[in-house]
Order: structure tokens, then sequence, then C-alpha cells
């Protein structure tokens, strides 16, 4: 039997995608094969040093650049495509977080309008240890500095949206985009309702760590070389993204206010479970009360993101997606050699 | 030198409190003391079986009977109370949960209007195998069952309110109240802001275990023996709840919406670190942003609660309130003995 | 045929009522009496001129004064209680607005909480011209000037809450308190259900206008005399705060996020409209989509207020509580003679 | 002199457009140019009967067709686009209005999201009388009915957004689209900024009449025969939609939760009253607080809206935007003869 079918893709600037639909695919790839791609940072590589200052480099809306989008072969309106994350890697020694004028959860905003002068704009740059698997934090004032560990995902995986819409990378909705979670790690499938025909996925958004709920508005931003199988569930429907990794099954949900991000994540997670594994949906909407983890991912985006997590022990029998994800494993680990 | 002084107290049901301040004082306790306390479940022991509807048993005001209140000798207003759950443990081997009409994070409420009509009142008792450490879920409707860990706490710790007011204990605030965190589990120390002379502590609301969210806002409700040490931090305030255990420290914003809790509770978190680490206040909130777990712990009470974690290791030299909890341990290993 | 009993009534400042529940009666009063009260403003007259900073001479919880609560005798829970104002009049030629640090709509606040510096403290004073019916707004900055009508009206009328809770004077919910709604003029009749024994009502906080919203947090702030009748409605319950004057019926609900306020008084207008009418609830939905007018009454209280109000003209047929206003108008022309 | 320029245009339905960006425009327009326009009702007139339900002859995305989008000379990004509504008139003699699943302010919806059923879905049809300037309510179930006021307005009227984005045109923004306020009627100037080159305008969502909030989702549904100047306000921005009628000017925030609509909007007036009259920030901020109206236009779209409203004569001396609106009523006066 021969391996997957690998396929190495690093975009150029003028490849970048601005936009989750209305951008023309960069190319085709069939379930099954491995994509090694490299995504810039939010700031296209732009934001360097503490003196380069985001408001001041950055041209909207040349922000958070995709890496795509793909065309999946046999991908229609109903099905569902998966993508598993083989690998994410730094592709630098360097990361960087900054405020942003108005933007950011503890600050106003161009919606929570306040008539406050905006917080400073301040820079950190994160020096990478790959060896120690570490980024540094130094603060700009005062010499606090520590040592947090390296853990790198994606704050934006999305389809292109449903109903006609093009939508700016900087938003999570039921397509996914930039749904900021720290769930988005190497080792998750990612699962995303197709709203057209090849799905037209794009990734982007490289964080080398983020707290939950992405505070500021910035994570430790960086580029990223990722490996991903590609895979297609014909015939099944997702409304909002949901995830799997060998502990947990989740769902994510993004709206505002905060509440209603946690209503369509819980909700999901009631109706997936009750799919799955037959459960009347009053009866699982008590297994969820009893089991759900709630981590929040982003209070800074157009929309707002909640996590529902419901931990695989807790639910014998579970097979998602009729064990979509076995195949995914075995393509990965084929590609590993 | 001595041991500590063990206070132990069981209250019938003519000395429950039903409010946070308003209730006369049961006793006064000092700083150093030791309490064995007993709470009743949040339905009074009235919902038993599958046959026992919360909305037919249960008239208000009479839910979520508290033990307590207790007069700290020496607490006034500024000062901050301490409590130190040293054990948590179900006094009963069956714990309940249930549907309630118009409450709950997945239906309309009292305030969250529709016209929809309210789900239906179902009730799912919990087998209690205190040797197995587990709660047994069992579907009301087909076969499905599992065994959940045992994962004990208090859903209600709080003191007296501040600006002369009385609250519910469904109601979180800043006086603590109904938070409904899994984090206050045995080992978790509590910090409260003293509002009123005596601080009138009190707790209640015991349960096996819940999810984060509680999303059908019971969670798996049972009366609990609890031991707990009190100890007092003079002149020194504390603006929202605030909680430390082995791994980290946290702070708990409760409001709605549930971006607001968010931004509470982060927004303490960024000033307890900048006065613990002395930290400028954009580092502290750059920081935060990078390391913050952020679980929601309920989406279901008056107020929305969400808790900001910040890891210890990830804060070198951080010693919180001077180091109260050491002094809490020390008194916790003397009462073990 | 006598005329109607008159109580007049003006609190020293000892006698002020600081919540809403808690507070000892300062005196019996019977259905179909009129009052004749003064209400101090919600400073307690000590911010007097562009130097008075409310921060500065403000204690909490001494703001937001109550002159009452009232017994009304025969008040029983399940019972409404009606305030027919008859009059609101400045008892003053000037009033004061202020912004205040970290309150109102367009300012982080204690909730929703960002890092940045919070807006000057600056008061504006009001002159009252009593004949020409107006008050003067004055530019602290600059040389704008402009006479806006006199609408005097109060912030605040509630009765004691429901559950055994002590509120405070600033919060508007179920039991009324402080709507701040521009609806609250003479000539309206102010529907609230009674939730203790003899209803313990109170009012204050008079406004000489505001703008609806209530921006800034701070109306044009003034001591009142007002002249009211009481009235009991024995039977029959009221949820929320309802209001009727010559061409409407309106419902006030007050919550977060601003859109709970909405769907809590539209669902009690629908709902209203069902009772009074005989419309199926889907009908009245349909009625109420089509003629409600829904003013912000504020976005600055612990709770926010939305006013539903349904037009007269397009009820035909409509007699609200079975005319219960008839009654109090006739009592109000009686004492005017 | 000559009269002004006037272009009838009535669209077939493959002319509709289906979204704000990403639609070809129809044709050209000069600023100056009157526009006679059709606009199909937002079920593109599948809905006629009680019987015909929309979930059943509305497919997705075909929902809330656009006339236009036209493309204005000389428009450019900075620029302001003034559309001054001549006369909106039924072009019809009959009306609809229906419940939809999972859609209005007083259900759960798909954001909203419970576990509740869905409310059955009803439709109403409304006799359009153009002689008494009725539409008349029956009530489905019983024998209520009531002749309401005929008072159109344009529920959508946008531009293409920025940011590369297409929206759907059932979503209000800072471009505009579904604001659903009943202030967009004849006589109303609505200013827009312009985001693409063209400005790329269009209209629809013609509504009978409808209340503020647009309660059930779904105002008194119809075609229109629209007549509108279009004008051009070069190198002047314009943050949100603003408008002005013979009364107040105005501005439209959209957002969720409700509260940030408030605050755009209101921010917007205070910097829109700072600009035009030279008032400092807390000046304005102040003025707004004790002046403004603020209607809710809808709590049914993916954002909801509030409108600020200031009277203009409580503003002497203002001109909004140079006192565009004269050069609007001249050409409106020039086209009625």
């Amino acid at each position: 039997m021969s391996g997957p079918n690998v396929i190495a893709y690093r975009p150029s600037r003028e490849d970048y995608a601005w936009t989750f639909g209305g951008a023309a695919p960069v190319m085709k790839v069939r379930p099954g094969d491995v994509l090694e791609l490299w995504t810039d940072d939010c700031f296209t590589s732009l934001v360097r040093s503490t003196h380069d200052l985001a408001s001041e480099k950055i041209v909207f809306p040349f922000l958070n650049p995709q890496t795509g989008p793909f065309f999946v072969e046999g991908a229609e309106p109903g099905d569902t495509l998966a993508l598993h994350f083989v690998s994410i890697e730094p592709s630098r020694d360097w990361g960087v977080s900054t405020t942003f004028p108005l933007f950011g959860a503890l600050t106003s905003t161009t919606r929570t309008v306040t008539l406050q002068d905006p917080l400073p704009e301040v820079v950190w740059v994160y020096e990478v240890d790959r060896q120690r698997r570490t980024v540094r934090y130094e603060a700009r004032r005062g010499h606090f500095s520590v040592e947090l560990p390296l853990e790198p995902m994606h704050g934006t995986v999305g389809v292109a949206p449903p109903n006609l819409e093009v939508r700016s990378p900087l938003v999570p909705d039921s397509h996914g985009g930039n749904l900021d979670t720290p769930e988005m790690r190497a080792g998750t499938t990612c699962y995303l309702g197709v709203n057209v025909e090849g799905a037209l996925f794009s990734i982007g958004d490289g964080h080398y760590r983020q707290g939950e709920g992405e505070t500021c508005g910035v994570a430790v931003e960086g580029a990223m070389d990722t490996v991903l199988v590609v895979d297609l569930i014909k015939g099944r429907s997702t409304p909002w993204p949901r995830l799997e990794d060998d502990r947990s099954i989740m769902c994510a949900g993004s709206a505002r206010p905060l509440e209603d991000a946690f209503r369509i994540a819980h909700g999901d997670l009631v109706r997936w479970l009750g799919e799955e594994l037959g459960l009347d949906v009053l009866d699982a909407y008590q297994l969820v009360t009893q089991i759900s983890e709630s981590p929040i991912a982003n209070v800074c985006d157009p929309n707002y993101t909640v996590v529902a997590k419901a931990p695989k022990r807790h639910l014998p029998g579970l097979s998602a997606y009729d064990g979509a994800r076995s195949r995914l494993l075995e393509i990965a680990a084929a590609y590993r050699g």
C-alpha cells in the first residue's frame, strides 16, 4: 500500500486570502491528502519589534492573512469537512503580542463604545526556545520575566460561509473562522459543515500560545509550519464547528452576547450526544450539565467563542461521525512513517 | 502547642438562613477556628425520587438553605475573610438533579422571556458510591448509564452584601453567594471582602459534581459534611471573590451579560497580579492574556459567573495575601492530626 | 359627599429610606388616600454647584433617598398597588447633573470593566424657570446654551421586593425601583405587584427632565413636590411594573443584557393584551409587533430598563384592570377641587 | 433651469440583489438624480395568504431581495452618500406578516438556543385601504380586528460594507442594511459612509407599518413604489448610519447585545453634536443625556438596532453636513413640480 498524497504549499504575500468566501481557491485537494502548509502571522510579519505599532504598520483589511482557500474535490453543501492537525510548529524563533487600540476584552471597542481614551499601544516580543518548548514573557516596565510553555495552535480555521456571504478572517461564526481556541492544536480533528461546492477552507493566525479568552485580543502571534490531513464526511451536516481529540469531543459556539456562544456550543453538544448515543434530548441535557467543561475561547472578536467539551471517558460507546477520526489518525501515522 | 479550636454545627430546619445579609448570626467564631458543618441540599431534602417535582415541593423563598451565618470576631468592612475548605464530603448515598421550569441555560427564563412552552420537569436520581468515589448517571429514557467521578463542592459561599442589601442565596455577586464553580472544592481557599461587621458568612448548595456552566441549572445536588478553617486578613480589601489552591490563583466575576462576568474576573486578576508582583497594569494585562484559564462557572443564576485562573507555575515569586494560605494549611494539617 | 383624605408628608433627613424592603414604614395609608409628598434629590441636596463633586460629597449607601415606605392597609401578596401621579413639580429653582466615575452608558463601569482611565467628573447646574417651564443647559466649556422643556418625573417608584430581598434604591427590577423612565410623570398611573403585607412603597429621585436611556447616568436631578393617589386592586397580580396614561398602556422590563429588558417588557405586554382583550397569545404577539413603541428608559443602572407602549387608540374595548384608572382620575379631580 | 434627472427602475426577479457588496451594479446614477423604484416584499411575493408558510415557500438565501445596487458616480471611500426619501407608497392593497420558526424577539433562535419547541408558524394578511391610509389587523383566533395607520417605510437601506465583506440583506451594521427602523420613512434623509467606489447602495424590505423593535421579527411586509434623491457629500466620512428629518437628527447603531447598539448610536450622536456645534465631548454627552429619544428599531435581526434621536429644536444653530438636506429638499420639491 502506498503512503498518503502529500502536498506542500507556502504562499507568497500576493497569494494570501483576506476573506472566508469570495476568494479563488489556490488549489484543489482530495480527501485523504496531507497538506504541509506555511502560515504567516496575523500582522503579515510587519510587527517585529517593540517599535513596530500594528496600528501604523497594518492597513485594513490586510490583517490575518489566510493560507488557502483549498477546494476539496467532492465537497458539497450538506457534507462535513474534517481537518486533522498532525503538527503545528513555529517557523520562527520569535513571536509577538500587542495591545491594539479599541480591541480586546478589557477596553472599550468600536462596538462597546465609551468616551474614554483608548489604552496605550504597547508591543511585547517573545523569544521562542524550541528545545525547551518555551516562549519568554518579559514585562515592558520593571524586571519580571517568565518562561511559558510553547503551545502552538491556529486561531483561524474555516470554510466559505453560507448565504452568499463573504466574511473577514477576524470573524468567527458557524463557518469556523477566527475561533481563537487553544483546542485547535496538533492532534485535534476539526469538523466543519460544507456550505459551498469545494468547501473552500483556509487556515491562519498561528499562536505560539494564548490564554483562554485571549483577553487583550492578541495572542503570542507567529508564523507556522503546519501539517494537516483533509477528509470529507459525505451526506452528514455539521451546524457549528466541532472538534475531537484523544480526550474529548467539543463544540464551538460563536455569538454575542457571550451567553449565546455558550448556548450554541452546549446546545450543539446536547444534539451531538443525542445523535451519537441515541439519548433523549433531556437526558443529553442532563448529562452535559454534569460533565461539560466550558472554556472560553475569545472575548475580543466580532463574535465571542465558547467551547463545550465532553470527556470521552464519560461517553462509553461513542464513535463520533462513525469513527471518522480513526481514518485520519491512520493517514497521520502513515505520513509520519 | 495546642490544636485548633474545632466547632461542630448541624442546623435544624428552623436554623437555615434564606438570605445573605439580614439573617441573625447562628454563632460567633474566631479567626483560626475550624468548623465542622452540615449543609442540606438546595431543595431542603424534599426532592428524593423521580416523582418529587421541585416545582411542587418547594415554596419560594425556601430554596437553597444556608448553614450560617457565622459572625467572625474582629471582621470589619475593608478586611478580607479567608475560608479554607479542608474537606467536603457527601453526607448521603444519593444526589439529585432536575430540570426546573424556566430555569437553566438552554431554556427561556423569567428574564430571557419567550412565548414558548417550558421544558418538561424531569428528575434524575444519582446513586453515590463512596468507595469508588462515583455518582451514577442513568438516562430516564433508554438504557444509557455511566459512572461519573464524585467531585464534591459548594455552589454557595458568601458574606453579607454591601449597601444594606439582602440577597437571595440564588444570587452570585461581589459578596460571593451562588457562584456555582467547581473550583470551590476541598483544598481551595476562598477570599471574600468583608462588607459588614462580623462578615456574616454562610455556605450551602453542596454539589456531588457539576459540569462547568451548570447548563440545566441544577447540579448533582446533595447534603454535605464540610470542614473549613476561618481566617481574617485585616486591613486588606477584596473587591470580588478570589480563590487559591495548590495550582492556581483565581478570580470569580458575576454579572450579566456573560462577557461582563469575564471582564470582572479578568480585570480583577490583572489588578491582583499587579498588586502581588508589582507589575504595571498593561504588563499584567499581557501576562493574563497568555496564561489565563477561563472556565465558565454558571450560566443559569441571576448573575452568570466566570472564573479567571492563573497557574502559579507561571507566577514565580507570588505569595498571595502575604502567604495567608500557609497559615490555613497549617491549621488544616493540625486539625487532621 | 366628602373629598378625598389628604395626607401631607415631608421627611427629615433621618426619615429617608435607603432600600426597598427592610425599612420600617413611616406611616399607614389607605386605598383612596391622596399623598402630598416631598422628595429630596438623589444626592441628598449635597451637590449644589459645579464645585461639588458627588464622589466626594456622597458616602455609600446614602444615595437616592426614598420618601417612604408607606404601609398600605389591606395590601397583601398577590394584589396590585396602583399609584396615580396627580402632580410632580420642582420644589427648587435649580437642578443638577454630573458625570460620575465608572457610572453611565458611555463609560466603563464596575461591571463592564476596562483598564482605561475613568472619565473626568464634571457637574452641570440647571436654572429652572417655572414660568417658562424650562431648564437651562449651559456647556461647561465654550458658550453653547439652550432652554429645554421642564418635564418633571420620578426616577424611582417601587415596593418591597419578593423573596425576603432588600434592594438598593439604585436598582430597578420587578418591584419597580429605579426605572428611570420619563413616562413616570404627572398623569401616569403606575401598577406594581404587592410582594409583602402593606406593599411598602416609596418614591424618590425626581428628575426635572431626562433623555431616554439617561445616557450619562444622571438626569437633571432635583427635589420635588409630588401629589399621588393610592389605590389597591385586590386579588390581581402584576408581574412587572405597568403604567397607564391617557394615551397608552405600558410595561417596564428591567434586566441585563438590554434585550432581556425588551423581552420582559414586550412579553408582559403580550400577556396583558391577552388578558384584557381575550386575545390568543400569538395574535397578541402579532399585534404588539405592529403597534408597540419601545423607548429605552435607562442603560446605566444595575438593571437596564425598556418600556413597551401600546397606544390605546389601537386597542378598542380595552379597560385595564377593569377601569381602575377611572376611580383614580375621579379622586384626583376631587382633590384638585 | 431644468428639472432633476429622473430614473425609473423596476427590477425583474432575476435582477434582485441578495447581498450588500458582491453584487454587480444594475446601473450608474449621479448625485442629484431622482430614482423611482419598485421593491418587492421580503418574501419575494410568495407569502400571499394564511396558507402560505414562509418556511416552505422561501429557499435561503433568497429572502429580502434588494433593488439595486446602484453605482453612484464619484463616490469614493471616505465620502458620505445621502439618500432622501421623497415618497414610499404601497404598490399593493395587501400586506403580510408571520411568525417564522426560531426568528423574533420572543422566541429562542439559532443563536439564543434553547431546547424548547419553536412557536407555531402563523400568517396574518393585512388589507390596505389607501384612501383611509390604514392597514387592517385581524386576529386569527377570535374576532378582534382594528384599523392601524398606514406608515410606510423601508426596513433595508445600505451600501457595500467595508473590509471586502459581503453581507446578507438580513444584517444591519455600519453599512446600513436591515436596520428595520420606522424612521426610514418619506421625508427622511439617510446618510451612509461610502466604503467602496460607487457606494453600491440598494433598498428593499418595505413595511406598511411596524412597531418599534419589530418584536415577532416580521412587520406588515409589502411591495413599495419609492422615490428617492441621491446625493454625495465629498470628503466627509460617516461612521454609522445617520438620519435627518424636519424634526430630528438621528444615529442608528447595530450590534449585540442591545446595549452595544445603544452605545454606538448615542456615542455617534455625541460625536456628531460635537462636530456640528463645536461642543466639548463631555458637554455633548451631557446634552445627549437630557434630550435624546432612544427608540429601539429591531431586536430580531443578526444585529439589534437602536436609534438615538436629538430634536432640532434643542440644537439651535445646527446645520447637519453643512445643510446637505436643503439641497435634497429642493430637488424633491422640483421633482414634485
